[in-house]
C-alpha cells in the first residue's frame, strides 16, 4: 500500500517538545531522561493503554520484534541504544504493518520510504534522546495501515479520555485538534430561527428548525465554532411520492419554435416580495426547550464533535418541523440556508419553540462557521457562500451543484443526473418536502404545496430544455463575485450525477475574489472521501478548520496544496498541482479523418449515422443502460451504424487531459430536430480503478474512543478492461448559440456547432488510443424517442481540441 | 409492508398494569385517571421525549392527525372520548407509517390488520380507561416501520436512561429485557483462561485470552448471564498468507485405488495425549490487569449489552494473545471453545496475565451461558453443545457447520464452499492463525506452525475427497447425543457456503435428546438476520434468552414456533410450522423420460452427455462462474450437450418441497473416473426474492440511546427471472456406497447410484415446472479438469424422489 499525507505541518523541535508535553507523552518523569532505551520504553508504556500493570506491558512488548531475531522486550532489556532500524521495525508494527506482507525486519527504512511514511531526522544509526523525542513526535503524526494517524489510533483506544471535563480550550497536535471533549456529554438542543422570508405565504415569517450539538464545556464559558450542514434530506424524505412524480423519458425530441431571446429577456430579478413583520419577542432565555436523540449525521462532522466544534444540522424551508415550501435551489432556499449563520452571528433571532416567542441566542458561539456536506448539501454551502454572509469563514463543498441548469439540463436538452432518468427539480422538491411526514402539519399546507409543485413543473419546462428565468434563479455563478469565504472543493472525476462542470465553474469562477481556494479531485463517483485509506482527508480538513475557525496560525493555507488529483492509472496515488482546467493550458488539435483522430489536415468527406434502433434492441437498451453503455464503446460495436467513432493511433507518450475538451462539428440532421452526444474514450487494456470504493474494514474508523464509526474505504483496481469513458457532452442542434436562444434547424443543412465536454483530469498511458464517439440518444441521460433521424458530419470541417497537462 | 412478530407474549391485564407501572408509563398521577382523553395525553406526553415544555409538546401533538380533518392537539382539546379509530390513526403515525403510502385516516384498523400489527381488545368504538391502558401496552409491544418495537424506539430516544445506575436487576416488558444499563459504563476486562490442552506442544497448558464486557452494576452485586461468542476471526485474520495457500481447482479428477474400508478403520479416537500440569496459583484477585477499547462485536450482542447481560469474545487456540495452534474444528478446538464456560462456572482457572499466575474468578457470573454467532462462530457453538458442558444453557447456532466434511467435501469429492473455490481446512487455519499478527509471538512458534499446516494438508487429503480420520475428528454428529443445551438454529435456504445439510443433520439429529429445539429458515445466503424489518428476530432471541439465562417464566418455549420458514414466493412472509425435513413427509416419485419428469412408468432409453468443453468456453466459465451458472440453467442452453435436463409439465397446483430430494440413477462413465452433479430447478417467470438483503436504512437500528447501530435490512423482490436453482448435490462415482469406501468404476458399465441433494423448503407455484439437471463439472464447487468423459444414464432405471409438504 501507499500512504499520502498532505496535512503534516513542519514543526520545529522546540514546538515538538511542548506539544509532547501537553499531550503528556513527555512529563517530569521522562523529559530529562538521558538513556534512550528508557525514554523509548516510557513512550511505549504510554501507548499500550490496555496494559494496566507492568507484567501485562512486558507481555505486550514481547509480541513485537525489534530486530529479525529479538523481541522488543528483550531488546529493551539488553540494548544500550535505540537503533534507527529497531525503532522503525517497531514503528511499522505499531502502525499495523505486517512483516509477512508489508516490510522486512532487515530493511524497515526501505519500507517506510516505499509506503511513504514519515522518517525523522537522525545523524547516525542510533537515535540521540532529542532525535528519539522527535522521532516519536513524527510517529504520532504518521498514518497507519487503517487510515488513521498513530495519535488518532491512540485516541480510539482511550488516550484522551483523561482530559475529559478538565480542559477549557481545544488541544492541538501538529496543527490539528485532538478529541479531548466527551462526545457522550454533548448538549443537544433545538432552536427555531426566524428567517426573513415567507415562502409558504401564510403571512408569517418562516420558522426553521435547527439541531445543535455542542460540547458540554460551552456551559462553562468555552466558545466554539460551528460546522454547519444544510441538508434538505436530514428530516426524512418522501421516496414513494417523489418516485410517483418521476417523468417519462421515453418520449420524442420535439421541434422548438425559434426565438430571438437575449439574456436580459430571461434574466431572473428579485421580485421584492413584501415581507411579513418579524415576531414580537416575548422574552429571553439561555436554555432550549426541545432536544433530540440521534441526528442524521455526516461522519466527518462526528469526527469533529469530540474536538471542540459544535455541529448544526438544518433542513430548511419546507422540511419537517420548519415552515415554508421546497423550491429546489432558488434564492428563497439560499435565504433559508444562511438564516442559521445570521443567528449564530447575532443578526437574526431564534426561538425556543414555535409558539411562545421566547428568544434564545447562540451565546456559546465564537461566531465562526464552516459549512460541510456533499451533493445538495454542498450545493447549499456554495449558495450560502455566494451571499457573502458574515461569519461564514469557509465552505467545504463536496460534489456540489453550482448551477441547477448544469444538473438537470445541458445545451438546450433535458439531461438527467446519471442514474436518475426522469428526475427533475419538481421530483427533488417533492422528495425533500418532509413536512409531508407530519400529517398534522401537511394537512394545513397541502393545497399550497400542490400549487408549488405545479409552479416548479411549469418553471423547469421539460418541453424545451432551454435555460430560462427558472434556471437563472438557480444559477449561483451569477453571485460568485460575492464569495468572501474560503472555498474547499471536493469532486469525483467520475461523478456523472453532479457533473464536473459544476465544480470547474466554481474553481475558475472565483479566482479573482481574493479568497483561498483548494480542490481535491478523486477518481470516484458521487461519494464522500473522508474515510479513505490512501489520503489523509480528515487530517486535511482538521488542519483547514483549525485555521479557519479557531484562528490557529498553523499554515494550513500554505501546507495544503491548491490542487490534489488522484491518479487514474494507479491505486493510492495522489498528486499536488498548482491549478486545474486553466484556460492557459496547451492544447492538442485533432482533425477527423475517416475513423481516425489525426493532427494533419483531413481530406474532404462526410459520414452519416442514424439514431433509430430496431424495437427489440431499443427496448433492451432502455431497460439496461449499462449494456447500452458497454455496446456503445465496445470495438466490435453492435451500434456501428448508430455512431461515428474516431481514434488516434496508439499514443507514443502518455497524454494527460487537463480541463475542458471541445468538439467542433459541421453537422446536419435530416429533420428539423436533432440532438448530439459525445464521449471521449480511453482505448487500451488496463486494470483501472473501480469508481465505487471497496470497504477495507467495516466500522474500522472510529472518531475517538467509544464513539461513532465509519467504514474504511479505498478505490481498488478492478479487472482488466479494454476501454473507459473519460468524459461526455450533449447538445440540442437548435441551441447552437446558447442555452436560451432557439435557432432554426433546416433539414439537411450543415451547421457549425461547438460543444464543451465536461472538464476532467485524465491520463492516457502510452500505447493507448484516444477516441471520440459522436452519437445521438444517450440512454442514461437524454430523452429516448427512437426517432428516425439521420445525422451527417462534414469531417474536414470538424475538430477535437484537447487541453493538456504538460509538466 | 407486512410485519411478522413471533415474540409477543400473551399478557393478562393485571400484569400489563404492573409492567406499565414499572416502566413508569403509569404512575400516581395518571393511574386513577377516569378521563380517557387525559389518560391518553399523559401517555403521549411521556413518549415525546424531545419536548421539555408543554408548548413544545402541544406543537408536536399538532403534527399528528387524529382523524382525517382534526389534528391530535385539537382532538385532545375537543373530544370527550378516545375513539378506537383516532387511537390507531395516531398509533400508525407513532409507528412511522405514512398516510400517503401505508394507510388511510378513514380506516386505520384495516391497515393495522393488513400490516399485521397488534390491535387491542375493545367493546365499542371508544376505549374505556382499562381498554386504553391495554391498548397502550400493546402499542409499546408492536413493531414499527423501521423494525423495532415502539418501546425500543422510545429506548433509542432515551426513555430508559432515567434508570441508569438506579437499578440492580433486569427490567422486563412483555417477557423481554429492557435497556436499563448504561452501555458507556461497561467494564471491559481481559482474562487468560488456562485450558486443559497443550495444542502447541510447548509443555505448558494453553492460556486463552477472553474479552469480557459486563454492566458496571455487577460491581455492586448484580449477577449476570453471559452471551459468549467464540470467534476465530475476532483478533484479526491473515488474508494475504491465507490467500497464498488457496488450492488450484483447475486440476483433473483422478482415479482412486478401490479399497475395502469399514468405518472402524477410519474412526477418530482420542489419542489421550498426556497433559502438562496445571500452573501453580500464586494469588487471587477480583480485578483484571488488562482492558481493551473496541472489541470486534456482533450487533446482536451489542443489543443485549444494555439489557443486563455480559458479553464475552474469545478467539481460541492459535489466535492473537492466546497459546496453541489452529486446527480447523477438531476436538482440540472444542476443548479450547468450552474452557471459558468452565471458567464461568468455576471449573477452570483464569489468570490476570500470562506471567504471574494470579487467579481471577468470574465472581459476577450467574453461571448461565448462551453461545451466539454465525458460520464458524455458530459451528463452535454447536461443537461446544456436543460436550454437554455444564452452564451452557443454549446455543444460537446461525449458518453453522455440523460436520466439516459437509463443508469442504461431498460424496467423495472436494466440494468448495460456494464462492470460495480452492479453500480448504489448511487455508482456513492459516487465515485464522492470528498469532502471526504479533511478530514477537510468531517468531517463537513459526516452525511448529509450518509443521501444523503440513499436517492439516496431509489430513484433509484433497487427492481423494474421501471421508477419513481427519474429517471424522471434525464431525460433530458423533456427539449430538451429548447435547443437553437447548438449540436455536438459523440458516439460509440459499446458503451455498455452509450448505443446508449442516443444519438439517443437527435439526434431525437431536430430536431424542429431550432438549428444546427451534429453527428459523430464511431465504438468504450466509448472513445474519438480526436487523431485518419483517421478522422480530432480536425480540425472539430476547424472549428466548430472558427465559434461558435469567430463568424468567415467560413461556418462550411455547410462544416461539418450533419452525419458522420465510416464504420464497412473496416478500415479508414468515410462517410457523411444526417440523422440517421430517422422514415422514410424503413423497412424489418422478421417473425420467426423454426430457421430462413424469409420474407414469418411462420407456427404455439411454441418454448421454459429455463433460468436455472447447478451451475458450471452458476458460470463460472458469473465470466467470456466474455466467456458467446462468448458461447451465437457461432454456436456450449453450450447454445442451454437456448436461441432461428433465422437466415436469406445468404444475397443476403449488408444490412445496420439504426436506431432502433423492436422485436415483443408473449411470455409466466411459472412463474409470467420474463425478456427477445435480441441480433441482424452479422453471417459471416470477419476481423472486434477492438472496442478498437490501439496506432499507443505513445505521437505522440502534441498540438503545446513543449506542451502536446497525443497518436495517430486508429481502426485497428483484426483477422477474425465468428460473431459480432450488438445491444441488454431488457424487464421485467411485463412492457409490459411502464417503470413505472407494469402489471400482469400470468404463462403460452401468452402476446404480443414489444421491441425497441438499435439504430445502421451497414452494413452486402452480404453472411452474420442476426441473432436474444432471451434469458433471460444477464450476463453482468441483475440480475443473475439462476431461473428455462421457456419461450415459439409463433413464428407465432412474428416478427423482421429492419429499413434499402437504398442509
Amino acid at each position: 500500500m501507499k500512504n499520502n499525507q498532505f496535512a503534516i505541518r513542519p514543526t520545529d523541535f522546540k514546538t515538538q517538545l511542548s506539544e509532547l508535553r501537553e499531550i503528556q507523552f513527555l512529563d517530569q518523569d521522562n523529559e530529562s531522561e538521558t538513556d534512550t532505551i528508557k525514554l523509548w520504553k516510557s513512550f511505549l508504556s504510554k501507548s499500550f493503554l490496555e496494559a494496566q500493570t507492568s507484567s501485562v506491558l512486558e507481555e505486550k512488548l514481547q509480541t513485537y520484534m525489534a530486530t529479525s531475531d529479538m523481541n522488543l522486550d528483550e531488546y529493551l532489556d539488553s540494548a544500550t541504544n535505540v537503533t534507527v532500524e529497531a525503532f522503525y521495525n517497531v514503528a511499522l508494527q505499531l502502525l499495523k504493518f505486517n512483516p509477512d506482507v508489508d516490510f522486512s525486519f532487515d530493511a524497515p527504512l526501505a519500507a517506510m520510504k516505499k509506503i511513504q511514511l514519515l522518517v525523522a531526522d537522525h545523524q547516525k544509526d542510533t537515535f540521540t534522546t532529542d532525535e528519539l523525542k522527535s522521532a516519536w513526535y513524527w510517529l504520532l503524526a504518521t498514518h497507519n495501515k487503517t487510515g488513521q494517524t498513530f495519535i488518532d489510533s491512540l485516541a480510539t483506544k482511550g488516550y484522551f479520555t483523561r482530559f475529559y471535563g478538565k480542559i477549557n480550550k481545544p488541544m492541538l497536535f501538529n496543527g490539528k485538534t485532538l478529541p479531548v471533549f466527551d462526545p457522550h456529554q454533548l448538549i443537544r438542543e433545538v432552536v427555531y430561527v426566524e428567517s426573513p422570508q415567507d415562502s409558504d405565504h401564510d403571512g408569517k415569517r418562516d420558522l426553521l428548525k435547527a439541531e445543535i450539538l455542542r460540547p458540554k464545556e460551552t456551559e462553562n464559558g468555552l466558545k466554539v465554532p460551528v460546522l454547519y450542514t444544510a441538508s434538505p434530506y436530514n428530516q426524512g424524505t418522501n421516496d414513494e411520492t417523489g418516485e410517483k412524480l418521476t417523468h417519462d423519458v421515453n418520449v420524442p425530441l420535439k421541434h422548438k419554435q425559434p426565438n430571438d431571446l437575449k439574456y436580459s429577456d430571461i434574466e431572473y430579478n428579485d421580485p421584492k416580495t413584501p415581507l411579513p413583520k418579524a415576531r414580537n419577542i416575548n422574552g429571553q432565555t439561555k436554555h432550549a426547550e426541545e432536544t433530540f436523540s440521534r441526528e442524521s449525521s455526516y461522519t466527518m462532522n462526528d469526527y469533529f464533535l469530540a474536538r471542540g466544534f459544535a455541529v448544526i444540522y438544518m433542513a430548511g424551508i419546507g422540511t419537517k418541523d420548519s415552515d415554508g415550501l421546497r423550491t429546489t435551489g432558488d434564492p428563497e432556499e439560499t435565504t433559508s440556508t444562511i438564516s442559521i449563520i445570521k443567528w449564530l452571528t447575532g443578526q437574526l433571532p431564534a426561538f425556543t419553540n414555535r409558539t411562545d416567542n421566547i428568544q434564545i441566542t447562540a451565546w456559546w458561539s465564537n461566531q465562526k462557521v464552516a459549512m460541510t456536506g456533499r451533493s445538495y448539501l454542498g450545493t447549499l454551502a456554495t449558495a450560502a457562500a455566494t451571499t457573502g454572509v458574515t461569519g461564514l469563514k469557509t465552505v467545504i463543498s463536496e460534489a456540489a451543484i453550482s448551477s441547477w441548469y448544469d444538473y438537470y439540463r445541458d445545451g438546450g436538452l433535458v439531461i438527467a443526473p446519471g442514474g436518475f432518468p426522469g428526475e427533475d427539480a419538481d421530483v427533488l422538491a417533492e422528495e425533500t418536502f418532509s413536512r409531508r411526514l407530519q400529517p398534522g402539519d401537511f394537512h394545513k399546507i397541502k393545497d399550497e404545496w400542490n400549487e408549488q409543485i405545479k409552479d416548479i413543473y411549469q418553471g423547469e419546462d421539460r418541453n424545451s430544455g432551454d435555460y430560462n428565468t427558472f434556471w437563472d434563479a438557480r444559477n449561483y455563478h451569477k453571485n460568485f463575485k460575492n464569495i468572501t469565504a474560503d472555498v474547499f472543493m471536493v469532486h469525483g472525476l467520475n461523478d456523472w450525477n453532479v457533473k464536473p462542470r459544476n465544480v470547474e465553474r466554481l474553481w475558475n469562477g472565483i479566482k479573482h475574489n481574493g479568497v483561498t481556494q483548494k480542490i481535491i479531485l478523486h477518481q470516484g463517483q458521487h461519494i464522500y472521501i473522508n474515510a479513505f485509506r490512501s489520503i489523509d482527508y480528515s487530517d486535511i480538513i482538521n488542519l483547514w478548520l483549525t485555521h479557519e475557525l479557531l484562528g490557529v496560525d498553523n499554515h494550513a493555507k500554505e501546507i495544503i496544496p491548491n490542487v490534489i488529483v488522484q491518479d487514474n492509472t494507479k491505486p493510492e496515488t495522489w498528486t499536488a498541482y498548482k491549478d486545474w482546467a486553466s484556460a492557459e493550458n496547451e492544447q492538442v488539435n485533432y482533425n477527423l479523418s475517416a475513423d481516425k483522430l489525426v493532427t494533419e489536415k483531413s481530406p474532404k468527406a462526410t459520414h452519416t449515422f442514424t439514431d433509430q434502433l430496431p424495437e427489440n434492441v431499443f427496448n433492451l437498451y432502455r431497460d439496461h443502460n449499462d449494456t447500452w453503455e458497454h455496446d456503445l464503446i465496445a470495438t466490435d460495436t453492435k451500434l456501428a451504424n448508430n455512431q461515428l467513432t474516431f481514434k488516434t493511433d496508439a499514443l507514443a507518450d502518455d497524454l494527460t487531459i487537463n480541463g475542458k475538451t471541445t468538439v467542433n462539428l459541421k453537422v446536419s440532421s435530416n429533420e428539423n430536430i436533432g440532438l448530439l452526444s459525445f464521449q471521449l474514450i480511453d482505448y487500451g487494456k488496463a486494470k483501472r480503478l473501480n469508481v465505487s470504493p471497496s470497504i477495507l474494514g467495516k466500522n474500522a474508523l472510529a472518531g475517538t474512543y467509544d464513539w461513532r464509526e465509519d467504514d474504511l474505504r479505498e478505490f481498488t483496481a478492478g479487472k482488466e478492461t479494454p476501454f473507459k469513458m473519460i468524459t461526455k457532452g450533449h447538445l440540442n442542434l437548435q441551441n447552437r448559440e446558447n442555452n436560451y436562444k432557439v435557432d432554426e434547424l433546416k433539414p439537411n443543412v450543415f451547421y457549425n456547432v461547438s460543444v464543451e465536454l465536461q472538464p476532467t483530469f485524465y491520463k492516457l498511458l502510452k500505447g493507448h488510443q484516444l477516441g471520440l464517439i459522436v452519437y445521438a440518444t444517450d440512454f442514461g441521460m437524454t430523452v429516448r424517442g427512437n426517432q428516425n433521424i439521420e445525422y451527417t458530419v462534414q469531417l474536414d470541417d470538424s475538430s477535437l481540441i484537447v487541453p493538456t497537462h504538460t509538466n
